[in-house]
């Protein structure tokens, strides 16, 4: 028999469809499929050419989030079982709130936060990505703060591409560690400050890939470093989170979501 | 009346549950809530502490991706009415394929691809942005192609951290334009070019912003520079994305989904 083709249909990027499709299939993991992603389906004539897609490709199954019900009504008929989840709750959801829904064919459901917001946020994170221009600190929503190779340059590009948030990062140098309190141009950002730290053995990892063998690179340093940012961080009251075992996404939304 | 809170919660991130939400209310336009997302909730003790929160906050409702059905049923109990995807799903789909899912609490809904291959796709978009090393253009998987300021460094770390693509971007010079065909260190890697362009006078108000009433800014020279600049991606088969009226992650989806 030929392998299922599940392919995961958006009005928009297609980045939600294929999140919840592949997370819905993660609970089948003896199922043997190919994933094929197809966004900007936002019109009854895109959909009617992707059913004749599908037919096509069968064995077929689609999981989709397609807002327009006329749009979704054409891919229907290509007779493969389809699970979308518009279909499975505007209407649950009109009973609970005693509202009829409007169609709005092409909302998007990506990321929510307004466009040139996270734009200027990103041109922020890169004009002060890695202590940069400290006199602009205070335009920032956030300031990571971390030993170097800790993690936060990624995070605050996610931070501004996802979130619209503002996030400078600054690496605590040796020179900064040797003083036994954060600099000045920090402390006087106190409540906009983020720790990230890491396990000891992760840093070295890390920092001997980019210089092998170093001294920077080494556990005793990395132990050292780790120790005197974290205790002065603490000593700041500063919140930490530890990125050793988390990726940028959740490390992003920890920060988000906290308190 | 209290205004209605809706909770959107997920065991990981939030970014989905915040996503699907957001776009399923978005078709009751009159409806008048506030909306809290709760991130992390893995354990079927974190959600027995939530419903004890969401019976606080009544009238309230919920929208969530939870893939523990352990978990589900103790958020349940709070009673404010529940709209689930693993819920809605699991079954029909378990139907349909004729197997049983298997529990798999905290796996991944977020960005699917691997975890270190996009922290290295950030940090080689940051290493050769802005035309910078372009000894390395060699290593991208894709190389934005474009005017200054036609959008290429956002659309590079997009990719890069939603896809983890190794995406460079090269600036196409005063220069460059005046020689007629794309220059040979992008004629070199032709396959992987992807170009960006925009309506002059988008690009003429954000050139504006960045130096008010200069040469560069003014709507004659960008309708000169994109129409050189189109006319040279043309001329060697590059395709060209309009950027006018898109917003990065669309971008960013017509590139990876092209073709």
């Amino acid at each position: 028999m030929q392998k299922l083709t599940v392919f995961f249909v958006s009005d928009h990027t297609g980045v939600t469809a294929e999140a919840i499709g592949h997370s819905l299939l993660s609970q089948f993991q003896a199922l043997d499929y190919q994933a094929l992603t197809v966004p900007f389906i936002d019109t009854p004539a895109k959909a009617e050419a992707l059913a004749a897609r599908v037919r096509a490709a069968m064995p077929a199954m689609l999981i989709s989030t397609l807002t327009d019900p006329a749009t979704r009504a054409k891919l229907h008929a290509c007779e493969a079982p389809m699970f979308d989840v518009f279909e499975a709750f505007s209407e649950p959801l009109a009973a609970t709130l005693g509202m009829a829904p409007t169609a709005s064919p092409g909302q998007t459901h990506g990321m929510s936060n307004s466009y040139h917001g996270r734009i200027d946020a990103v041109n922020f994170a890169l004009a002060v990505d890695d202590g940069l221009n400290p006199d602009r600190l205070g335009e920032a929503d956030l300031i990571l703060v971390g030993v170097s190779r800790a993690g936060k340059t990624p995070v605050s590009l996610y931070l501004a591409l996802q979130y619209g948030k503002k996030a400078a990062n600054y690496p605590l140098t040796p020179d900064d560690l040797g003083a036994h309190t954060l600099p000045p141009v920090l402390l006087a950002q106190r409540a906009k400050l983020r720790g990230l730290t890491l396990s000891a053995e992760r840093l070295s990892q890390i920092r001997n890939e980019r210089l092998p063998g170093s001294r920077y690179a080494s556990l005793e340093n990395c132990r050292g470093e780790i120790q005197a940012a974290e205790s002065m961080l603490a000593a700041s009251g500063v919140p930490v989170i530890d990125s050793t075992h988390r990726s940028v996404e959740e490390i992003a939304a920890l920060i988000v979501h906290a308190g």
